[in-house]
């Protein structure tokens, strides 16, 4: 299963905040062995956040599509509209949306407003998802054999949803065990790694090696290895992350006299 | 002049790295007067950095990209290349980037390899960005009334590089005066502030308004007001700003009596 991030908003575009939720998104859904392949940001736009739906699916071949913010009450949170004029459905007033979006302001005598009503209007065919910090719901579409998720920029109601509903409905289309490991390794340049772990990246195509320099490239170099590896369902993936990590330090240790190596071979199962 | 920011690497679409470096890009960019309409961030395949470009250029109308990433000496840092292939530029040995690399090896005693060499080819008709801080320099390519910006994707090497060549390079290109200035509104919901806020936005085209919630919509509510003027050339940015600053305020206070206010009109040129 390939996923799309799509990160609505023009404070992303702007750089008034950095897409934190992006990042939540795709780690949780590579724990779940599905594979981001592109995250995508527009602006507050009926026609570029139907653009980025058409990139997706078109240009990535998206299966599963999860978006964050414009789902709130004001003028230019119109993600949940747009993505009824896209999927070519009405855009409706959800009966469970209004529900809780009712009982939430009713419960702390407050009157319910067009702009309130507002969060609570989805594409027809659309399940509403309940956030349990803020007021806006989440909404899950299942449309053309593609699954769209589409979740408020405010990270911690994206996250509150992402726990309550996203997570244990996604989970069943996981197809890949994933193991992971970092270690850090100390006195010899990125540059002077790169030849192993190039080398043994290539052998492995279901390694994934990165270093993320830590300290400067010549004097004192530091840096953080880590060893992602992906096995099918039937393997065990702590074992084969455990058996490919200590594989390549093996190496690195051969051709690198002077490499200090912090930590050990300790997989985690994802 | 319209931009698109691309971020290239896995580490990014694994959730890793949170993309710090759109962010600071887009904000310089801003400060500019150079719109960012995308983002887009894609793994470290050619096939991916090349569908970027096509989004960016084809969906977009980009005049300007500017990609993080890619640059550095192991095997998956293609971006130089795929830069090549993508424009069609013969991709060879820049010597100002050969010459920078091998002083920057040499002044430490360090031998020159195929991998250190190999971040000092870019296409052929590319300038080289020297890098303050680390090796890999930066890439500028004009090509087909494009400009193309590439560079590191460690934050550190970005910026001083951005601080160094990008942004006094980019200057000529920004064709707006830009101020802002942000309150903080307490007491009022943002759903209530939205009706009115809405309005101010429509009546006013060259005025954008965000709120970011930073309290909880019902129980205490607190919220950051943006506001963004953006004029043309020959008007005064911070007077304008103030003035419609002060005009948004005055329409705030009378619709909503418990409206607490922190901070003033002040408007910073940007």
């Amino acid at each position: 299963m390939k996923a799309v991030v799509i990160s609505i908003g023009y404070e992303i575009l702007q750089g008034r905040v950095i897409n934190s939720n992006a990042a939540f998104i795709s780690r949780r859904l590579m724990l779940l062995g599905i594979d981001v392949v592109a995250h995508i940001s527009v602006g507050d736009s009926f026609e570029d956040i139907s653009k980025a739906f058409d990139i997706a699916i078109k240009e990535f071949n998206a299966d599963l599509i999860v978006t964050t913010g414009g789902l709130g009450p004001t003028y230019d949170d119109i993600t949940s509209e747009a993505l009824s004029r896209y999927f070519g459905e009405e855009h409706v007033l959800n009966e469970d949306a209004f529900r809780e979006i009712r009982e939430k302001y009713e419960s702390r005598g407050m009157m319910l407003t067009p702009e309130r009503i507002k969060m609570a209007y989805m594409p027809k065919s659309a399940k509403s998802l309940s956030n349990p910090v803020g007021i806006a719901p989440g909404i899950l579409l299942m449309k053309n054999n593609k699954i769209i998720i589409s979740l408020p920029g405010v990270p911690a109601e994206m996250e509150g949803i992402w726990e309550a509903h996203v997570e244990s409905f996604l989970r069943r289309y996981g197809t890949k065990n994933i193991a992971e490991t970092s270690l850090t390794l100390i006195g010899v340049p990125e540059s002077t790694l790169a030849k192993d772990l190039n080398k043994y990246a290539r052998d492995n195509p279901d390694v994934y090696i990165k270093t993320h320099p830590k300290g400067h490239e010549t004097r004192g170099p530091v840096n953080e290895l880590y060893i992602m590896t992906s096995t099918s369902k039937d393997q065990d993936p702590e074992i084969i992350c455990i058996r490919k990590c200590r594989e390549l330090i093996e190496i690195l240790r051969n051709n690198n006299p002077n490499l200090i190596i912090e930590g050990d071979c300790v997989c985690k199962n994802k």
